[in-house]
C-alpha cells in the first residue's frame, strides 16, 4: 500500500480529496458515502437530540478493507467511529465532522452455529434476535435481551456491553461472549478470548467489552448459546406503594431465588403502557413487579409457590401468573412498549440509566419524586429491579423554552444520586458523549488517567471514537468540582441529598 | 519524601543500603527481612523446582507502607514482586535476587461482611476458606475452591483467576468479585469496580483478575457470597474405559444440567487416592467421574435421577450417590487428596494445566497415552472433566538423569496439543515462570504486542513481576517456531499430532 502524504497532525487539517483517493484503491465505490444526503442517515444514533454529519461514511464488506480502511485513516490522522446499528443510546456512534463513520451494517453474516459445543461465531452487524431465531432450531438461544434487540447489532451489544431482562439470572453480554476478532486503529488483527473456559495473558475479551469502540474495531464475534428452558412463567404483582414492591425485590433475592427477570413499574409507566398496548396492567397500582421464572417443570413450579409467598408476604394486593405463552407474552409486551408507551403521553421524554445497590431503592425512589417536584417534571420508572438498574423517563417539552435544558440538569441530579448511594451512572447504555461529565463524578483522577493510559496501549494517537466515553482531567476540572467517590464526596462544598 | 539517590537504570546496579535506608523512614524494622536465613521461607512458591533469594522481603502491614515500599522502589528503580501464601503452582511469585519480594501476608484481616447485599470486604492475605468459615453465620459462601483453599490468600486467587471444584457451576474468580483496591507501582491508589452490577469506563476489574502480579499490587478484595444451596449430593460413576466416561460427561452438558462439580480421574489416579485416604473408590474403574448437584431438594432429587439415567445410558457400569454429607465428603477427600496421593507412588510428579473443548476429550486422552508410551512417563489424569480443564500428572523420579527434562519436554508437548485442539496452556494455575515460552504458542505477535501495551500501560518501567506471564517477542522467537493458533500450525515445519 502506498502511504498517503500526512497533511497535518489533526484530522482537521485533512485533506478530504487525498483520503478519498487512498481509500477508493482499497474499498469499492458503493462502500463509500460522501454525499450529505446520503450520509444523513448516519448522523445520529439513539440519542438524536445529538447530530452531525460524518466527514464520510465508509460501508466496507470484507475485513481486508476494514483494515486498509483503518490504516489509511491512522496514517492521515482521520478520526474513526465505528457504529453498528445506530440503536445505542448515549451517542456512543455520534458522528463528528472531521472523522469518518464506520458502518459495519455489511457484516450480516452467522458464520456458524455449533450446537454440540453451544456457540454461534457471527459478523458484528448481525441483529440481537437473528441469532436467537437461528439457533431455535436446535432449542438454543442467546441470552441478552435489550429492549432494542429486534434491531440492535451484535458488534454494538459488545461495544456497550448491553443488558436486558434476563440479565439478573444470564449476565451481561461480558458474561455471553466467548471470543472476539477485532481490527486495531493500525489495521492489526486480534483474536481475543477463546472457547475454553478460561484463557491465559491479560483478560482483553472484558477489557473490550464495554469499550464504547474506543479500543479496536470488532469485526466478528463468537458468542454463548444457552438451551432454551424447559418453561417459563412470569407473574405480576400488584402493590399500593413503590416502597412494598421494592421490598418485596429484596426479599425474592433474599430467598436465594434468582429470577429469570425480575422488573418494576411504576404508576406513571404502568398507565402509559397500559393504554398503549392493552397488556392488562392494573392502572391503579402504585407498582407493580413483572417477575420470570424459567427452568425444569418441576423447579418453576416450586418457585411460583416461593415466590407468591413472597410477594403476599410483602403486601402485594394482587398476584396474577400467566396461564399460557401467550399471556407469558402480553405481560412482558407492556413492559418491553414501556419506552415508546411514554413516548406517546409526553412530547418527548429523556430516558435515564443509572444503577443503584438494591437496598437504596426506596430511598432512591423517595428523593426522585422530590426532585421531580422541584424541577416541575414528571418522571415514569421503569427498572431493571432485580439487579438495582434504573430507567428514569423524564417527561418534558423540547418546545418550551429552557425545558430541554432544565431536563438535562434533572438527569445529571439522579445520576450524581446514583453514584452518591454507591451505584453508577449507567447500567447499559454506555457513557457515550450522554454521561461523559458525569464519569468526573464517578471516578477519580486516578482512575480516569489509568482509563487514558489503557486507551493510548490500543489507540496511541487516540484516532477510534473521539471524545466519547472517557473524559480528560481537564474536561472535568472545567465540568466543576462535582465529585462524589464511595457515597462520600470529596469535595465537601457540594450540596448533599 | 525524600528522593533517594538513583545508583542506575537497572536493579543490578542499585545500591542495597541506600534502598534500605529510605525503606526503613516508611516501614517498621520488623516489617523488612534482609538476613539469608530469614529470606529463605521465600525463595520459592509451590513451583519448587525454581528457587532464588530475593534481594529483600518486606512485609507491610498498612496499605500507606505499601504506597511507600513502592514509590521507594519505583523511585529507585528496584523490581518488586508481590507474593501471597505462595500456594501457586506456575511460579508467580518466584523471586529475583535483584528484586523485592513483597508479603501481603499481615494483611490478613476480614474487614467487613455484608449479609444482606451478600458481600465480603478481605485484605489481600485471607485465606480463600476463611472467608467461607466467617461467611457461615450467615448461611453464605464464596464459591471458588482452588485445591489449596485451606492455605491459598484471596489476593493470590485474584492474580491468577483461580479456579476449583465447583467454577463450572459458579464461575471462576474473576466471576465472584465485585471490587479491587490497587497500589500502582507509582504508589497511587486504584479502586476498581464496584459494588452494582454494571461499572462504566473500561473493564479493569476482569483486566486486573488473573494479571499474575504484572498490574498492580492488590490491597483489598471485596467478593460476593453466594447463599449455601439447600442440598448438595455427589454421584460417583465407574466406566470402564476413559472414552465412555468422557462421553458421559458431554451428554450431562448436553443435557442442559450444571452440575455444582464435573470431575473425573483415570485409572492411575484412582488407584493412587484410593491406596492413600480409601474413599471407597473403584479401584479397577479406567475411569470415574464425580458429579455434584446442589439446589433446592426438589432440584436435586430431580436431578440425580435425570444424571443416573445419562450416567447408565452412557455406559456407567456402576453409580453410587452419597447418602449423606459424611460420603459426599468421603467421595470428595479422594479426589481432592489426588495430587498427594499421586505424590506416595511416584518420587516426583510434574502437574500440568491445560484446558480443551469438552468435545476433544477422548482425542487427547488417547494422544495423552501415546506420549506417555513415547516418553516412557507414567501420566495419572484428574481433571475438571465439566469445563475441559485437564491436570495431567507426569511421574517422574528427578534423581535419574535427564528425566526432569523428559518430563518438562512430555509437559510441553501436552500443552502444545492442547492449544492445537482449540484449548490454551493454563486452566487455572496461570503461567508466571513455568509456562512462559508456550505463551509462544498460544498468541500470534500481535496478541503478545497488545499484552505489553496493556503491562506498559500499569507499569511503564516494568518493575512489577518482571520476566512472568508475557514472554518477550525475542523469547520467543529463540524458543522456537512453534505457533499453533486456532488448531493450525503457523510453521508448517512443526510435527503435527
Amino acid at each position: 500500500m502506498s502511504t498517503a502524504p500526512s497533511t497535518g497532525n489533526t484530522a482537521v487539517d485533512t485533506d478530504r480529496t487525498a483520503l478519498l483517493r487512498e481509500l477508493r484503491r482499497h474499498l469499492p465505490e458503493q462502500s463509500i458515502l460522501q454525499e450529505p444526503e446520503d450520509m444523513r442517515p448516519y448522523e445520529c444514533d439513539g440519542l438524536s437530540a445529538y447530530r452531525e454529519l460524518p466527514l464520510l461514511v465508509l460501508m466496507p464488506e470484507t475485513v481486508a478493507q476494514v483494515q486498509a480502511a483503518l490504516r489509511i485513516c491512522s496514517q492521515m490522522r482521520v478520526a474513526v467511529i465505528a457504529r453498528g446499528a445506530g440503536t445505542g443510546l448515549s451517542g456512543g456512534a455520534l458522528p463528528r465532522s472531521d472523522s469518518v463513520l464506520l458502518s459495519l451494517a455489511r457484516f450480516n453474516r452467522i458464520v456458524e452455529i455449533d450446537p454440540l459445543n453451544r456457540y454461534a461465531r457471527v459478523q458484528p452487524g448481525v441483529r440481537n434476535l437473528a441469532i436467537s431465531e437461528a439457533s431455535a432450531a436446535y432449542n438454543l438461544y442467546y441470552a441478552p435481551d435489550p429492549s432494542s434487540q429486534i434491531a440492535c447489532s451484535i458488534g454494538g451489544n459488545v461495544a456497550e456491553n448491553s443488558g436486558g431482562v434476563h440479565c439478573l439470572k444470564y449476565g451481561l453480554t461480558v458474561h455471553n461472549i466467548l471470543e472476539l476478532t477485532v481490527v486495531t486503529m493500525e489495521g492489526d488483527i486480534l483474536t481475543i478470548g477463546g472457547l475454553a473456559p478460561d484463557s491465559p495473558g491479560y483478560d482483553l475479551l472484558a477489557l473490550m467489552t464495554g469499550s464504547e469502540g474506543m479500543l479496536g474495531v470488532i469485526v466478528e464475534v463468537c458468542v454463548k448459546l444457552l438451551p432454551k428452558p424447559e418453561r417459563a412463567q412470569v407473574m405480576l404483582a400488584a402493590f399500593d406503594s413503590v416502597d412494598k414492591a421494592g421490598a418485596a425485590v429484596a426479599g425474592i433475592i433474599a430467598a436465594g431465588i434468582i429470577p429469570a427477570g425480575l422488573e418494576m413499574m411504576d404508576n406513571p409507566a404502568i398507565r402509559a403502557a397500559e393504554d398503549f398496548v392493552h397488556a392488562g396492567y392494573p392502572v391503579d397500582a402504585l407498582a407493580i413487579l413483572l417477575c420470570e421464572l424459567d427452568g425444569t417443570n418441576e423447579e418453576v413450579s416450586e418457585q411460583i409457590l416461593q415466590v407468591r409467598q413472597l410477594l403476599e408476604q410483602f403486601g402485594a394486593t394482587e398476584v396474577r401468573t400467566s396461564r399460557d405463552e401467550q399471556e407469558r407474552q402480553r405481560f412482558w409486551h407492556g413492559r418491553k412498549a414501556a419506552f415508546p408507551a411514554v413516548g406517546r403521553i409526553s412530547p418527548d421524554y429523556y430516558c435515564m440509566d443509572g444503577t443503584i445497590p438494591r437496598r437504596e431503592l426506596s430511598h432512591v425512589l423517595t428523593r426522585m419524586t422530590e426532585l421531580s417536584e422541584q424541577f416541575n417534571l414528571p418522571i415514569a420508572n421503569v427498572f431493571h429491579a432485580g439487579d438495582g438498574n434504573l430507567h428514569p423517563l423524564i417527561l418534558y417539552d423540547a418546545n418550551r423554552p429552557g425545558e430541554l435544558e432544565r431536563t438535562e440538569e434533572l438527569g445529571g441530579k439522579i445520576l450524581e444520586l446514583c453514584v452518591q448511594v454507591g451505584g453508577t451512572i449507567t447500567g447499559e447504555h454506555g457513557v457515550g458523549v450522554e454521561k461523559i461529565d458525569h464519569m468526573c463524578v464517578q471516578f477519580q483522577a486516578a482512575e480516569l488517567s489509568q482509563f487514558h493510559a489503557v486507551k493510548a496501549a490500543f489507540d496511541p494517537l487516540g484516532l477510534l471514537n473521539p471524545g466519547k466515553a472517557v473524559p480528560t482531567l481537564t474536561r472535568c476540572a472545567e465540568f466543576g468540582a462535582m465529585h462524589v467517590h464511595h457515597g462520600q464526596l470529596a469535595f465537601p462544598d457540594i450540596e448533599r441529598f
